[in-house]
């Protein structure tokens, strides 16, 4: 293939590298769903230079041995950079605290029961929102009621602190969010693109009654997601693999993997007018990387084919899930070249990068104790998206 | 009887008419559970002189046909003073708002689902917070997160306005209250006899094995709220009457009466030194007054006997119920008279005042558009409670 693009006259865009604040990498302790190799590989398949992973891994980061069990599995695999998120716990408030340099945010699961993860107190929730430093975000997993009350005792700390609202996915919850940042509140939140592309009525034909945490939206609920967007201020996957086959079992697991399907989904929004590419980088670059302090990625950046038109194929190439939600959606725009750190990374289908190039943003950058909390008001910014003809 | 008390030097004091807040008359619609009639002279057995109608009747207080309905109930029944409270329904935000000079707050159930009465979401709480007028509170029953939930929806508003908590029955929840005081938000709550004086353990030898809504708490969530009686505004009922037929079918009906014993079971805890009569006095009739904005009744008062030690019989007298949950208790304190408005209306166990001879306390004192949200704020107080010997 010789760029043969220049001559059909396709538009092709330069983005900065994409940044996906929710993901669920699978390893330590699940690699059949997934691991750091193929999760980051699907992660430039789809645009992402940055990944922040998810703390429910086999066991859950919720002390210093599982982090460094877990920053040993992402050190040797990883093809892109990431943070961790450490893992609220009912007993951990202050000792996780003390962790806090070598992550990105906390999370604190407040709806869903997983093992130790689980938060059922409000008393818990606000030693864990005094104890993490208020610089950081905290990211709550809490749907509907629970995304109010968390957002109130997020109002009760001693300080002011960010937090940062994970897969918003009704009316309820976007109409939460848009009060209260009317308010002034220091709350961020996120969208992901199943609740934006699909909804119940999808659930009878997708693989595992479409089961998803949160579950899909009403039409209505879509609706307001789309009519909200300009108080959203993330996209992310929430990538959440399962093989084929536990999606097919008695009792399918929640979760669709996603990563390697958002861009294009986005992308074709943004050809139909729905969506700006100006709020698709804001969202997937500039406000992730503002929420969550993470460094700029020298010499990073994606190439996007604007015309490209394709079908979302039935097995995407690099997650081992082996399936997507998605399957069979039309859609136009494609990532044709991800280069991270000034090396081509991922070109025309192909992952470049070894297993372990990926580096810690923690380590590249670490937060001094006197950063300031990012509760709503922005950093100074990149440049804008560039268009390139090549 | 010819007072023989005073030489026997019995302590008989004086204190002003008590304000039960939170009080389930059952009238229209399961007057053989209750009516205004029987509800009202088990107030004045336990030396209440003001109760606050909770709107879950049949029907439910919704609408302005069904206001008029109560209304007529309870002016044909009452021997004691009160004031109606409003039921908010998923569709009634803005009408209900229009009838609210003739009711005392506006009642919004967050958890249990009673028929029309459900608000299953927090776009429609935040739309009665909105409507419902700002100088009037809202009573929210709000168990554990919800009570944060409804909390943080009382903040979205254009405008401050009281919250109200009703029941309050766990450690997680006072605690909640006490940070949220702290930070100074117009909130105010109450806690009832039986989450002070029963818990948990007692659920197995009770009728219809204790079951009240909120359910009884662990020994942990007693304690916590007798610690935390400081930032408790109002005791209250919960007066909620069920046959003993009722509470030992197969499905029993959550609640207890409450009004014939809530007195002397805290009038106890002040002879045990765990509470002050000034405290008792504040929580039973100085905090609801300010809270709900009620009048001045004048020439009333009741009088007790701080040394009568008896047991709580298995049939108080007045409440059609028939059983109470504290069937056996020894307590020390009696209600000796009650006089309301000038006339004795209650006095040695007998309830000599009429039905129909009650009054609304809205009609009475109807409220001025340009009265002040009572959040927080201690209104002008009446002159200390008077000891007296008689
Ligand atoms: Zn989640
Ligand atoms: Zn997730
Ligand atoms: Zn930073
Ligand atoms: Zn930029
Ligand atoms: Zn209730
Ligand atoms: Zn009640
Ligand atoms: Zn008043
Ligand atoms: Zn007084």
């Amino acid at each position: 293939k010789s760029h043969i693009d220049c001559i059909t006259s396709s538009r092709i865009i330069r983005l900065p590298g994409l940044i996906d604040c929710h993901v669920h990498v699978r390893e330590p302790g699940m690699t059949h769903k997934e691991d750091w190799s193929s999760c980051t590989a699907a992660a430039l398949a789809g645009g992402v230079t940055i990944i922040l992973a998810m703390p429910n891994t086999l066991p859950a980061i919720t002390d210093d041995l599982a982090l460094v069990q877990a920053q040993e599995c992402a050190r040797r695999g990883a093809r892109c950079d990431y943070g961790l998120l450490l893992g609220a716990s009912a007993t951990n408030a202050v000792s996780i605290a003390k962790l806090s340099h070598e992550a990105v945010a906390l999370k604190m699961y407040l709806n869903q029961t997983f093992s130790d993860l689980t938060l059922p107190d409000t008393s818990i929730w606000l030693q864990h929102l005094e104890a993490w430093p208020s610089q950081l975000p905290v990211c709550a997993h809490a749907e509907e009621r629970t995304a109010a009350a968390v957002l109130m005792m997020a109002q009760l700390t001693s300080t002011p602190r960010p937090l940062h609202l994970c897969h918003i996915s009704t009316a309820e919850e976007i109409h939460l969010v848009r009060a209260a940042k009317a308010k002034g509140l220091p709350v961020t939140c996120e969208v992901c693109p199943h609740h934006l592309f699909l909804s119940r009525e999808d659930e009878s034909w997708l693989p595992g009654q479409g089961r998803v945490c949160p579950r899909l939206g009403t039409k209505e609920d879509q609706k307001a997601l789309w009519d909200n967007l300009d108080v959203v201020d993330c996209f992310a996957t929430d990538h959440a693999p399962h093989t084929m086959a536990e999606k097919q079992g008695e009792n399918p697991p929640p979760g669709f993997p996603g990563l390697e399907t958002m861009l294009p989904l986005l992308l074709t929004a943004v050809t139909q007018g729905r969506l700006t590419m100006e709020d698709l980088v804001n969202k997937l670059h500039h406000n992730p990387r503002r929420i969550f302090h993470l460094p700029r990625q020298e010499n990073t950046y994606i190439e996007v084919d604007l015309d490209a038109q394709w079908n979302i194929p039935e097995v995407p190439a690099h997650s081992k899930a082996g399936w997507t939600p998605f399957a069979g959606i039309a859609v136009t725009g494609r990532v044709e070249r991800v280069v991270l750190r000034g090396s081509v990374v991922y070109v025309d289908g192909q992952v470049l990068s070894s297993p372990g190039s990926g580096e810690d943003v923690r380590v590249k950058h670490p937060l001094s104790p006197g950063v300031s909390s990012s509760g709503g008001v922005p950093l100074p910014v990149n440049s804008p998206p560039q268009s390139a003809s090549t």
